[in-house]
This record gives C-alpha cells, sequence and structure tokens, in this order.
C-alpha cells in the first residue's frame, strides 16, 4: 500500500467514525502525521479525497460481499448472503449517503452513477448463471428485471410514507420485497431454493 | 336514469371526445338542450360536474371489469382478464388523468384518492381470496404487496425513464412486471396458472 492509498483508507476511518462533514483537511494531516501541502498535493481538494475515500470503501463492501458469497452452492445462495451483508450496513450507508447528498451532492451523484453501474452488472451476471442454471426463467428481460429490483428497493427507504405497512421494519420490508421479487423470476426449483434460504438466513423473517 | 345522471353520463361521452379542457359548461347545455341554468343548479361549477362525471365512468369500467372476470375459474384468470382491459384502456386512461392533473389538479387529487382507495380494497378481497384457494403463500405481507403492485406499475408510465428498457413497450413491461409479482407471492399451482394465463392472455408476451 504506497502513501496515497493509506491516506484514502483512514481518511474514510475517520469520516465514518466522526462524520464527512465534520472531518476537516486539517484533522486528516493531524491525526495521519503528513503536511497540509502533501495533502493537496495528492488529492487537490477534501471533494476529491473524499470521493476516493468512498469509492475505496465500497470497493472492500464489494470484495467482503463477493468473499461471503463464493462457496454458495448456487446464485441464490449467493444473493441471500449478500442480502445479510446488505442489511447489515444498510444504516451506516444510509447515514453517509444521506450526509453526502446533503454535503456533497457532486460526489454523491457521481459515486451513485459509478456504483450503480457496476453494481447493476453484478447483478446481472448472477440473473444470467441463475437462467443457465435452470433457477430462472429464460424469457425474463433482465434490463427490465434489475431496473424494478433497484426501483423497489431503493423505496423502501426513500418513499416509507407509500410503501411501508404500519408497524414493519425497513429490514422485514426488504426481505419480503427481495425475496419475491426472486420468486417471480423463478423456475419451480429457484422458488423452493428462495423460500429454503429465506428460512435459513432471516430465520426471523420466515416465521411472520 | 334521471336527469341528473343522464347529463353525468353524456357529458362525459363529451369529456373523453373532445378533452376536458377544451368542452365547456356552456357547450354541455346547448348539446344535451338543457338550460346553463339548470347545469349550474344541478351541479354548481365545471369541476363538480367532472368530478360526477370521472366518478361515473370509473365506476363504469370497475363494473365492466367484474363483468369480465365473473366467470373466471380463480382469481388468477380474473387478474389476467382484468389486466387486459386495463391495458386496451390504459391509452385513454393515461390522455385523460394527465390533462386532469394539469388542468385541474384538485379534482385529480380527490380522484385518485378515491379510486385508488376502492381498487386498493378489491385488490386485497382478490390476494385474500388467492391466499384461501392455495394459489398464493400465505405468510406475504398484504398491505406490503398491494403498495408494490402500485408502485411499480404507476412507475411504468411514471418513471419509464427509469424503468423501461429501450425498444420495450409499456404494454410488455406491465405484462412482465405484474406476472413477476404475482408469481412471485404464488404457490407452485399459482405460478404454473400465472405462466398458463400469461400465455393464453397475451400469446404475443410469452413468446418473447
Amino acid at each position: 500500500m504506497d502513501q496515497k492509498e493509506r491516506i484514502v483508507a483512514q481518511a474514510m476511518q475517520m469520516f465514518v467514525s466522526e462524520g464527512i462533514k465534520s472531518v476537516r483537511m486539517d484533522d486528516i494531516a493531524r491525526q495521519l502525521g503528513v503536511s497540509k501541502r502533501t495533502l493537496y498535493e495528492l488529492f487537490g481538494d477534501k471533494e476529491s479525497l473524499l470521493y476516493l475515500a468512498l469509492e475505496h470503501w465500497f470497493e472492500c463492501k464489494r470484495l467482503e460481499r463477493e468473499r461471503v458469497s463464493a462457496d454458495a452452492e448456487n446464485v441464490l445462495e449467493a444473493m441471500f448472503r449478500v442480502l445479510g451483508c446488505v442489511m447489515d450496513d444498510s444504516e451506516s450507508i444510509q447515514r453517509l449517503l444521506g450526509n453526502l447528498r446533503k454535503f456533497y451532492p457532486g460526489v454523491y451523484g457521481r459515486l451513485l452513477r459509478e456504483g450503480s453501474s457496476k453494481s447493476r452488472q453484478d447483478l446481472r451476471s448472477m440473473l444470467e448463471r441463475g437462467i443457465s442454471d435452470g433457477l430462472f426463467v429464460a424469457t425474463i428481460n433482465i434490463d427490465l428485471a434489475i431496473s424494478v429490483l433497484y426501483y423497489t428497493a431503493s423505496a423502501i427507504t426513500d418513499r416509507k410514507d407509500l410503501l411501508l405497512p404500519a408497524g414493519m421494519s425497513e429490514r422485514e420490508a426488504f426481505v419480503q420485497i427481495v425475496s419475491n421479487f426472486f420468486r417471480g423470476i423463478s423456475t419451480p426449483e429457484g422458488a423452493r431454493l428462495v423460500d429454503d434460504y429465506r428460512k435459513r438466513y432471516d430465520p426471523a423473517g420466515s416465521r411472520r
């Protein structure tokens, strides 16, 4: 890890624990023991450092999900393991993205565009593998399916007022929406697996 | 049918064929052979007449859907028949509602609230019947399911930019979204029926 990578990783830890707004370039320089001049030479400004820090953070999350799902028996098991990670991280990600949108809309927009293009590609490969493994029906339009899943999943937090029944947690809603989505595009074998994995990976939800 | 009902029905025909904005109280009085004074005495103003006319029109559509689905073998066949009506009407309804939202936002809001509360009730009864007939899984949260279906179905026209893959018609997207939604909450028996009815009632779509 070179100096730049080390600064990016450590600055991100500061952003996560202290908040992206309150951490200044001064604070980073002092805490990491580098001069402000070095910081500005390496990154230009705080927005650029913040962008790289978040990009690095999301890439770590992505690798973690790959690792977690690496030895899954099939794409559906992989998907349910990833879902678990997504839900565990969701609170800190929501908070970070909320502040980012508010205080650094430019960084937010760029990150979202690039992040969602990457995660669409990941989801696309997963759906294609599911089709060739006989778990998803071959007649679905994959692009439409991906858009619908993103649109509804993000509405759980963005349009709580419209979507969430009284007393239901976001986590419950997320599990039902994602499970129903995958059952909706599944073959009978796929649907059986969705029901099994939902019980195994979200035991509380399956009893509701 | 009394005079008021007759005026409501005939005014609606004028609104549909000539557009809600361009039909004035003058035009209605002249064409129906009643005095303007009678019109204002019966309805107060154009907005009130328009509201009653649209309410009557949507009630007719609703009765038509009930009639069309009355001898269906099960709720899923009923749903696919109703879907056919919805798609056939969708262009004229979109146009009407678009103009209504633009020119008479008050009427639009009131109609939408009452209409969506009625159609949510209809959908709720259908889902409950499907559960007791063993076609839908009993563990779904019905309120969440209804909200998700409305949210995504209305996005096909409202958020085309986000949802519709290039070259896909709204009709295709609608059939896939609704079919996947019902497969998502179906038992194996229900999912088999969805696939059968989709082929029977939308033969073009099933070959895509």
